[in-house]
């Protein structure tokens, strides 16, 4: 059932006061080929590599991708490390090494069918219809696009990996 | 293979002009039970609850969390739906109603083990320590604690559903 106004009161706290500086950072999953992952966020959704780390005894590597200015990213290392991680809303694409080229590798799961659990990130755009024709010339594979379904004007698109991703503007969705 | 500093360049794309206001809004994964959730994600992390959804029909409900101040949150609800949607960062709860009381519902899956696929979030603290310490007062649950494994200075601990969570501190992680 859905918690009445009370239930949602009784089970909310107020902030504690040593949380006030804390940030929601980042989102991560794990990709096949970064090469493909890549050109897909900055490309096609428009952002940015913030800073890749390589961990070649663990054999992996990580990318963090977001919507941040060229030019606030600092040139010196150790300082664009810092930056990265002082960034809201980034995602950190995992790749193990050797996925990109294993043809006995299956694929991550998504979520989004059995057994359930991640959904999908979304993005809020300026113009849903807009940036949906320009995703379809791209290429972009569709779950739902923004006419389909009940949910008039928005739509989940899907990364190199199969995970989900909603495009969404806020202004539709009032009648929520 | 990590990919060489030409490879990233080439599959890196500048961002195009009409994806200059797009923004990552959300991260969404379904809970099992919301009032175990509400309270986790507001007591212990200290985030807020900046608008709840019902879909009576399909029988769910959305509890979107964030870091957002107070007095920001629109007491307007049309108004509220459209700023909600405007923030960035935020996590959406998805609780689809009845998995709360089902003794028959196994829980949701992490993506930490097979199938694999999302990993986790991540917040930012000031302090990884101190804010380990009091999600241990508070009985929070560790994947792993700030000074165990190799990663030193950075926990993971788990919400309601076993979902992991990284606690870092990028002025801890320069190593990288």
């Amino acid at each position: 059932m859905s918690l009445s106004a009370e239930e949602v009161s009784a089970a909310c706290a107020e902030p504690d006061p040593s949380t006030a500086d804390f940030i929601m950072q980042q989102t991560m999953y794990r990709i096949k080929d970064p090469k493909a992952s890549l050109n897909f966020y900055t490309r096609v959704l428009g952002m940015r590599l913030l800073k890749k780390f390589d961990f070649p005894e663990a054999k992996f590597s990580l990318y963090f991708m977001g919507y941040e200015a060229k030019e606030d990213i600092p040139t010196d290392e150790k300082e664009r490390t810092k930056w990265c991680f002082s960034r809201r809303a980034t995602i950190e694409l995992t790749h193990n090494w050797g996925t990109e080229s294993d043809p006995d590798f299956k694929g991550y799961h998504n979520g989004n069918s059995d057994p359930r659990g991640f959904g999908h990130i979304g993005l809020a755009v300026p113009d849903v219809e807009a940036a949906c024709e320009r995703f379809e010339k791209l290429g972009v594979k569709f779950v739902k696009k923004p006419n389909e379904g009940r949910m008039k004007g928005l739509a989940f698109v899907q990364d190199p990996d199969g995970y989900w991703i909603e495009i969404l503007n806020g202004g539709n969705l009032t009648a929520m």
